[in-house]
């Protein structure tokens, strides 16, 4: 049996976010739909990046980034995602071991470019995605490195690998890898639009799956078709063991079988971009969980490193988070 | 004669910077000079960017992140720098001509690759800057467009290109045209490591060819080898019309031959980045001087350019400068 040596494992899209800041007006000329993620192809991906304004180049991808997060933290941490050889794969290569994560997926050859995600951030500190997933698309069952899940005491899956129908293989492959070896799973929603696209499968998931769901107040409206948030709630409770709920400025709400506790969001004194805020918030309760921390202290780190993501552009950490992890009870 | 269509044209390297966290002990350890800029070869650059840690991704180079900022603020510019005919040049590009400026300049084949400035910010805000020259050496009097020089009422140039003998030339070739024209030609001392490479180049320089000078308070002093700012201004007030010296929190003073004036810096919450803070304090005087403001009024949109600028990553404006204009009387 493989020794629990590592904290998390995260299997996501290997992403590599390209900002710029944008008006509304630009938004509604080129169709896109504010706050969300958009599939995009790599034609469309080269009319959006020359419309739009000067970029910031970082490594992103929802699962990527929480796990940088976890590392910055002071988690030791594995990521599995498919990069191509190429510029932007090598970057992304670069900040995801520089983070601290083990990172043994192999680079691609000859199929599509590494993935990117070409990002508008407006005055209102929103973040609107439009994602060439690339190489992502190729990730299979074969990318699962068993040793490497096995070893974390939670594999965190992102549910924008359901839209690639190979990844969503890999995806049921690492989880099922995981449970046999007697660890968690955890799962972030993504996007309501992707939760529209995969609800009965997220439903199953949910039910049977997991152990730990991450979700924002409009996913989870999306997963149950209902507008109450506790009535989603109240459907959630009867699935599954943990749930954290993020409300932007309003906290995130943690629903157990016995509790449902409510959690402010941490100050910010001025909220620049958005983007990364939900898988950053998961990076802070996951260590949390993974240090045995009660419920309210996971979602008060998650709470305080979702802050420091959205105080600049861009989803990985740009000092490090370890101090943060000094304010929490364990 | 050619038209005065533009505001400022920019000759300078065209870098892209590529930023990262890091404490002290990394820089004594890679044997860096905190708050310099080290010139590297590609071998080294490839060795620190293996060291250093998550990067984000941003075009730089003094005179381009000037250029930036005055297309930012609403000026009419143009660019002229060299970059390879790759990735890292590809981005360089969108990213001038995003923000609004000219670039005629057509990238380099065959030669070496875009050059990039790996750039460590501590936990004090400096940064320091190791930056691998690459296409930037080969930039010549050849690239110098002259009827872009000739159309802008300020051709600024950045001390830098005296680290490569043929962009000196291009510098002069420059400088002539503009003066020909009846333009006023700017400049930057850039650092004060290069001010010694170049003393007496530069002190001719300032004597002879140019009208508008911008440095910081160790440039100045190291052109003049004294420690006392009150006789380097002297100095600079016998050989110049115009300069104005930056003193980070201090605010800027401006010398002029009747007067000086002391500008103090415009108030910033949370100190982030100090790189570009000089680039863009140029931006927002040379926009003023452009449309005619008073110098004091000058150095002050300088200070609040600046202030954007130091309060994220990276040395090229977040959000549209425009509306700090709107604060100045011209």
């Amino acid at each position: 049996m493989t020794s629990q040596s590592l904290d998390v494992v995260g299997i996501g899209n290997a992403i590599v976010d390209v900002i710029a800041s944008a008006d509304d007006a630009f938004l509604e000329k080129h169709d896109m739909t504010k706050g969300s993620m958009m599939l995009i192809d790599e034609e469309r991906a080269e009319q959006i990046y020359s419309a739009m304004g000067s970029t910031v180049i970082t490594s992103g991808g929802s699962a990527g980034n929480t796990i940088a997060g976890i590392a910055s933290l002071g988690g030791k941490t594995g990521f599995i995602g498919l990069v191509a050889e190429d510029e932007l794969g090598h970057a992304y290569r670069h900040d995801i071991t520089a983070a601290g994560a083990r990172f043994p997926t192999k680079a691609a050859t000859g199929g599509p470019a590494t993935a990117r995600c070409l990002i508008l951030v407006t005055p209102d500190a929103q973040r609107t995605m439009n994602t060439f997933l690339g190489a992502c698309v190729n990730l299979g069952s074969n990318d699962i490195d068993a040793d490497l899940v096995r070893s974390a005491a939670v594999t965190y899956l992102e549910g924008y690998l359901y839209d690639a129908p190979t990844a969503m293989e890999a995806f049921h492959t690492a989880a099922d890898i995981a449970h046999a070896a007697g660890r968690k799973v955890a799962l972030s929603l993504s996007d309501a639009f992707c939760v529209n696209r995969h609800r009965d499968e997220f439903k199953k998931l949910v039910d049977h799956h997991v152990d730990i769901l991450f979700a924002n107040e409009s996913e989870i409206l999306a997963l149950f078709e209902t507008g109450s948030l506790d009535e989603a709630i109240a459907q959630l409770r009867g699935m599954i063991d943990i749930a954290a709920v993020t409300r932007g400025a309003h906290g995130s709400t943690v629903v157990t079988k016995e509790q449902t506790i409510e959690v402010p969001a941490a100050p910010v004194a001025h909220v620049v971009d958005t983007t990364g805020a939900g898988d950053l918030y998961a990076a802070g309760f996951l260590f949390g969980y993974t240090r045995g921390a009660p419920m309210h202290e996971c979602a008060r780190l998650g709470s305080l490193v979702a802050a420091e993501i959205i105080a600049h552009f861009g989803a990985r950490p740009q000092s490090p988070l370890d101090q943060l992890a000094r304010n929490i009870a364990f």
